[in-house]
């Protein structure tokens, strides 16, 4: 496939008359049409595809032949961009030596290897499917290593759609949520008093890198949050758990972690480590070793070699393409850009987030609707932000993309300024 | 790749250097240096590689360069063989328009539209990635569609390695398994009397289409199961669950209960959908589409569109080769030839369970002692198959592998019975 690169040109006027058909087919046969509520079609109906048929770099095509720069890159998996040619030629060749065997294939090993030696405290490694899969087996096997079962995490943090982290609160799956206590990200003093109020029964900590709440600004960890956590897991004999899935390879190479002097026992990763395919992975200190050869671990796609390969690819490649310094450098100018395109029309927007996971709020916009407004007029100009989960820059982004999208920001800015949209 | 195709041609000599090398490289870097415990090289060590390198058709190779035909299938999940052409080649365009996007493509749709209308009762479908998020989907829905808790499974049924099902009999994770019962398969008396002492409380019944445990004998269902199941849980308004998940597509091409006449509300598929692909979906009957549209079902790899176009090639290529009928005529020469074999040495070796899913065992072989041996013979003779999990007929199976694989039993039964080994 190719897109029209030539920036600017490709701004959807198409409607969405295809993707509402599709909708409408798909209302039939699967509940809810599409994905739970996370979709933007969703949020701001009208505005936005509710299906996507192409992409290729940072550019992405929906049924109705609208195109759009994207900042949700596959909700943070594209690092290096859709399509890359270098991590799908390593998954297609190894597809071609045949992909899901009956045990794995070395390639499992390598990667294995190389996580270990660049994770920072990482000892071991384990790979799994799911993102969820991940923090599951840390929770569980948090659980069976300390004998104790409660889990403590951040209110609004997103660890997945498992029962015990989930955004259903079905009374009927309180079993699933009896052990888990939530305490306000950054509060320090309230961490420090759930742990003395629980103490004797903390299994493990779950952190997030920093917060991205969906539907709230992001926020940055306290500089004394990490050091805190440690030592409040280490005097309870908890385990503290880094949730590194969604910020992974966008803070830190070795583990975002580092980026804070965090020093985790446990380390879930994912997407942006595959670009995408389907690989996740539980990396663990020494001391965890032995409770971890202890468990049952498997799933039969779970051994998949071409998602191994892809991974292997997606590191180098990374390091190819500039890596987090280039990230940051292309998040600056979004913010810079952003933010002042906002002021210009007299709109207090803020960015908040690491550069390369940036997010936009306006002030004084509590229920987002300012942001679904943006989203909607965005949309409109050819350029894919999420209005209430956080975005994602990656290394198929280009400068001549963020200058785009700050020029069509500011005519957005103006046209929600003067009532228009 | 390529391999020599010379029935019996293949046998593996090279030994398993490579295999241990790589197994002692990964002991540092994985926990238990592979998946867990049901790799037949921990079983049966020496006998066994740890890893594989390459396979086409019905065809593996490991590491260090020992061929097998293979009956294994990816733990079923090669029903038209590996690297088939036309699965692959859908996976991989898929690949080149952009795999895992921010939304779903449109051909979920599709999929979806095509598995409503061909698996019989489903009304809906949702598609996630491991079996276990299915059989762990049905498992929650059903909790929240009758507000009651408890879930009842056979005895050595496999649903997953999820802590609700998982062989992991950790106590910390008791309260995961607290809420499940289980009974002895085929035991309808058994049955009922549980249903009858968890009156008021049982949420589900979970079914495999036939019992398939490890170690020990492939067992059908007793005629009268299926309607005794649909009546108790009408009678407690709970729903009857089928996990097809390891047999699908291998027992009826509208899903494995219609074989039995069975009536499930819901409807696990995976494996075999799309040839090894990762993608799994739930489907269920009308009147449980609003329980399933209140759920926030969603994972940021479950919106991949590879696989599922690999799932739309899998389902007319499994068609196009002739489908079941031609599974169960190689499945049934093999066990014709299996069993003529080892009568012909002395041995009561039976083989159990649907032709295209076979497993055999000896008789009077409690532990499976003679299981292992005879796997490692055939194993040494460029056979793979497992000693204590059921083996897979694929379409990439032809009768010459079947021919060689029975020419192959013959001299390891000998060999066996000689006490050679």
């Amino acid at each position: 496939m190719s897109f029209d690169t030539t920036i600017g040109g490709a701004t959807p006027s198409g409607g969405f008359a295809r993707s509402r058909e599709l909708f409408e087919r798909a209302a039939r046969v699967i509940p809810g049409g599409i994905y739970g509520s996370k979709a933007p079609g969703f949020l701001v109906p009208g505005s936005y595809p509710y299906y996507l048929e192409k992409a290729k770099g940072c550019r992405m095509s929906d049924p109705d032949g609208n195109e759009y720069i994207d900042f949700l890159c596959g909700y943070g998996s594209q690092i290096v961009g859709y399509g890359n040619e270098a991590v799908d030629g390593a998954a297609v060749a190894r597809l071609r030596d045949g992909d899901l065997l009956d045990q794995p294939a070395p390639v499992m090993v390598e990667l294995a290897e190389r996580l270990v030696a660049s994770v920072e405290g990482a000892a071991w490694s384990v790979f799994v499917k799911n993102g969820t899969d991940a923090t599951t087996l840390a929770l569980s096997l948090s659980r069976v290593a300390t004998g104790k079962r409660v889990a403590i995490l951040a209110e609004g943090a997103y660890h997945g759609a498992a029962d015990w982290c989930s955004s259903n609160l079905f009374p009927e799956l309180e079993g699933e949520r009896r052990d888990v206590r939530r305490f306000r990200y950054n509060d320090l003093e309230g961490l420090e008093a759930l742990f003395r109020r629980e103490r004797g029964r903390v299994a493990c900590l779950f952190l997030t890198p920093y917060h991205h709440p969906t539907f709230k600004p992001q926020e940055m960890p306290d500089p004394a949050l990490y050091d805190l956590a440690r030592r409040l897991c280490d005097e309870e004999g908890a385990l503290l758990v880094l949730d590194d899935i969604r910020a992974n390879y966008r803070l830190h190479p070795r583990g975002s972690h580092v980026r804070f002097g965090g020093r985790p026992d446990l380390v879930c990763m994912g997407k942006a480590l595959a670009n995408g395919y389907p690989i996740s992975c539980l990396l663990g200190a020494e001391a965890l070793r032995k409770a971890a050869s202890a468990f049952f671990i498997t799933g039969t796609y779970w051994m998949s070699a071409a998602p191994m390969a892809a991974a292997m690819a997606c590191l180098d490649e990374m390091e190819r393409l500039g890596g987090i310094p280039r990230l940051e450098a292309l998040g600056g100018l979004l913010k810079e850009g952003l933010e002042a395109a906002g002021r210009g029309a007299g709109f207090g927007a803020h960015v908040t987030g690491p550069s390369a996971i940036p997010f936009l709020t306006f002030d004084e916009d509590p229920n987002l609707y300012l942001n679904q407004r943006f989203g909607a007029a965005m949309a409109r100009r050819g350029v894919f932000l999420h209005p209430h989960h956080n975005w994602f820059l990656s290394l198929a982004h280009g400068e001549a993309d963020i200058a785009a999208t700050v020029d069509r920001a500011r005519d957005a800015f103006a046209g929600m300024r003067s009532g228009r949209e």
